[in-house]
């Protein structure tokens, strides 16, 4: 352990900086980050709609307009997938074949980033929670392992799914190759073409990756068809793997955000996020802020954090930071929509752009979907967490950032949650570590996605 | 913890494997990693020219022919590293501000490769000892943060070197940004060409990458007269950087293997590696298998290990794995030689391809040196250590293999340390976890690699 007191001023910081560093008492907590022990890996998952103060809405059969059972779901997912998207129980116990193939990344560090606040010159004290330390580079991981696993044990050949960035494809590859099932990957051709090196990753597990919309399906024909020269989007891509996925009784559809069975598979960073916070000596977590896409890091980090929030143990304020072009918290509508083009999907009432909306195409393609996660839109709509929209331009200043002081870069998803928690921080002047302690979800790490910075990350620092 | 007596059999594994580990009595460690803590990483680097049986031949001034001083070595290097070089300090303390750096990622896992194991069939208890968990993918990492440390305090401003696949100038570029100090790079020509990746992580770092040989130093000029279209090698790319270095008393030169201070810095990696197998409950590791180019990865973690060799408390069989097309330890010869194409360097005695070798461009550029440390060259000189040279094609379907069966893809380098691990292993049947202990350095992963997996290791399986 790096003792506190031995602390000497950092060589890289400007001569006004050094100063003021020299002249201050050091009262930080001395770990550079805390990594728990595999013992305290959190056992099971937490499910938030075991605790809202009003029930979420209930996805509907578009059918039949009534909420959807299990057995409507039964075609697409897996039984007890199913099961999980319905499930009030509060605690979903982690079966160990799982736990032990988490164990290979997790628990996932949390950082204090006292280098980033020293270059900020604020009185807050910043954490990470890093889970680009997974095999593929991001928290996708967390989920794509037991949809492989309960799938494979029901009998399931193939699954098929969508990607945007290629975070989600990878991380479904990966966890076919650990349960040898078969994965095909609908990839948004604007990533697909961008980011070759996600899909040779998916190759190199075996998993197979067509740029949507393709040909192939009858959805994907449709859309080139209405939108001639499309540079796809999240909704084409669903569509086209829920097609395929409808055709065969030994294959179903996976999805890597958005429904509430992937949401609860996340929970497990944030549950180890209190556990660190609270080794490092914090009471509770001012801040927490995370991506919006779909919503599974952010509801990951944050949903065991408003648990607490709801138990009245906390104060914690949450906020969900999403792309300016993609803005379905900040200015999309509350209301049912379809998780897809094709409308192929139950309906779920949720913060959306419209299934039809085409975002720009971004670098931060796992955040280009219409619509935002059931369970987060409702924890926003109950005003269990607040929202900003912001432009990609501010958030790869603050990806650039994090590198050169911290050393890790960033994916350009993740660079949303730490630009919002920089903006918060700025704020807050005085004497180092004495301010608000701000927790940033990193849901990945962006060397893959080197030529977005390349592109755009070379910008005058934040 | 994962409870050993609640190990299930694991459902991707073929039906005959299956029943095999369904009627197993477990008897493993049950950890899948083990990560020290932060307080329990080496304070000390350790100094193998201490305790060597015969002294290990000195750097000659090739003017002189005498054994070089550290005012010779000082136009290049910081004091403090010509010092390092030199000395037969068994430890070196390392500074403080490196050791807050290295709690960025250090002290870094060492896992069990189980699941590798069991796929095998083989009865050896495998361990990788990870070093991709840093911030730019590699043990170059802890070399670079000294190197950059010691010259800004001695006053540097600018830092030049050379690298192969980039590992190096991407880590030296993220000790520049650490220390707030200038870092120019020239990279060999096929690996700033096949990958772009690292050289815009450099960028995004604040280094500058150029592509070697250059047509802007004397040196480039005369190896692209000699050599036209030439693929580079690092043996120009060093000439280049030196010469540089050479021209202006604010920049020094750097290198990322072969020297002993290199050496010296790397063997944290083996430090850690001896505690981590004690805590998995080995009594010695009975091989240890390192990739071998310029010989730093696999002198950091078998020097520690040659160390207690040396002093009679184990018997480890260290084996350097080199490529076939760079084989300097398996067909050199031991001699002195300079250590770059324009023989600008001081004469170092080390098994050698000759310095005007240039090997073919195979994806593992991080191994195409003409020469390996005289430190290593020494102890496989003394009989310390074996040597064996694997061909690409075998050694990247070892990559495949970990990435299918562990999740983790290799960097190319460090698939030659796998492949020959695996085929030692392959020797050993009989009941799981019966056999030897090997312990592979996994010196970075393959993530900035891809294209070359997609173009060599999509080969059947190992």
């Amino acid at each position: 352990m790096v003792s506190a007191t031995a602390v000497a001023p950092l060589k890289w910081i400007s001569p006004d900086r050094d100063e003021r560093l020299s002249s201050m008492t050091v009262e930080l907590s001395p770990n550079t980050k805390v990594i728990l022990d595999e013992s305290e890996m959190p056992t099971q998952w937490y499910n938030l709609n075991a605790d809202f103060p009003e029930p979420c809405a209930p996805h509907l059969n578009p059918a039949t307009q009534e909420p959807v059972t299990e057995a409507d779901l039964q075609p697409l997912f897996s039984a007890e997938l199913c099961r999980q998207e319905l499930t009030k129980d509060r605690y979903v116990e982690i079966p160990e074949p799982i736990r032990r193939l988490y164990t290979q990344w997790r628990p996932s560090p949390l950082y204090r980033a006292r280098r980033l606040e020293e270059t900020l010159g604020t009185s807050a004290r910043i954490y990470y929670k890093y889970e680009g330390v997974s095999p593929v580079g991001s928290h996708k991981t967390n989920t794509a392992l037991p949809q492989a696993y309960y799938n494979k044990i029901e009998g399931i050949e193939h699954l098929t799914t969508e990607t945007g960035a290629g975070q989600w494809g990878a991380a479904l590859s990966y966890a076919g190759a650990m349960f040898d099932i078969d994965v095909q990957v609908w990839q948004v051709r604007t990533s697909y073409e961008s980011k070759p090196y996600r899909r040779m990753l998916m190759d190199l597990y075996g998993g197979r990756c067509y740029s949507s919309p393709t040909v192939d399906t009858k959805a994907g024909r449709a859309m080139n068809k209405k939108f001639p020269g499309t540079t796809g989007s999240l909704g084409m891509a669903i569509s086209e793997a829920v097609e395929v996925a409808l055709g065969d009784d030994k294959t179903h559809y996976t999805l890597g955000s958005v429904l509430n069975h992937v949401m609860l598979h996340q929970t497990i960073i944030g549950e180890e996020t209190l556990l660190q916070l609270k080794k490092f000596g914090e009471e509770q977590a001012d801040y927490v802020f995370g991506c919006a896409g779909g919503g599974s890091n952010l509801a990951g980090l944050s949903f065991p954090f408003i648990r607490e929030i709801i138990a009245g143990n906390c104060t914690t304020k949450v906020v969900a930071v999403e792309p300016a072009s993609c803005p379905s918290m900040t200015e999309g509508e509350f209301r049912y929509d379809f998780g897809d083009v094709a409308h192929t999907t139950p309906l779920m009432k949720m913060y959306t752009m419209g299934a039809d909306f085409v975002p720009d195409p971004i670098h931060a393609g796992g955040l280009r979907y219409h619509g935002m996660a059931p369970m987060v839109s409702h924890a926003y709509h109950l005003g269990l967490m607040d929202a900003m929209a912001l432009p990609q331009e501010t958030t790869f200043k603050a990806g650039r950032l994090l590198a050169r002081t911290e050393g890790i870069v960033p994916a350009p998803e993740s660079t949303h949650a730490l630009a919002g928690a920089l903006l918060e921080a700025r704020k807050h002047q005085g004497t180092p570590g004495s301010g608000p302690s701000i927790v940033i979800g990193l849901s990945g790490h962006g060397l893959l996605d080197m030529p977005s910075y390349a592109q755009v990350g070379m910008l005058e620092s934040f």
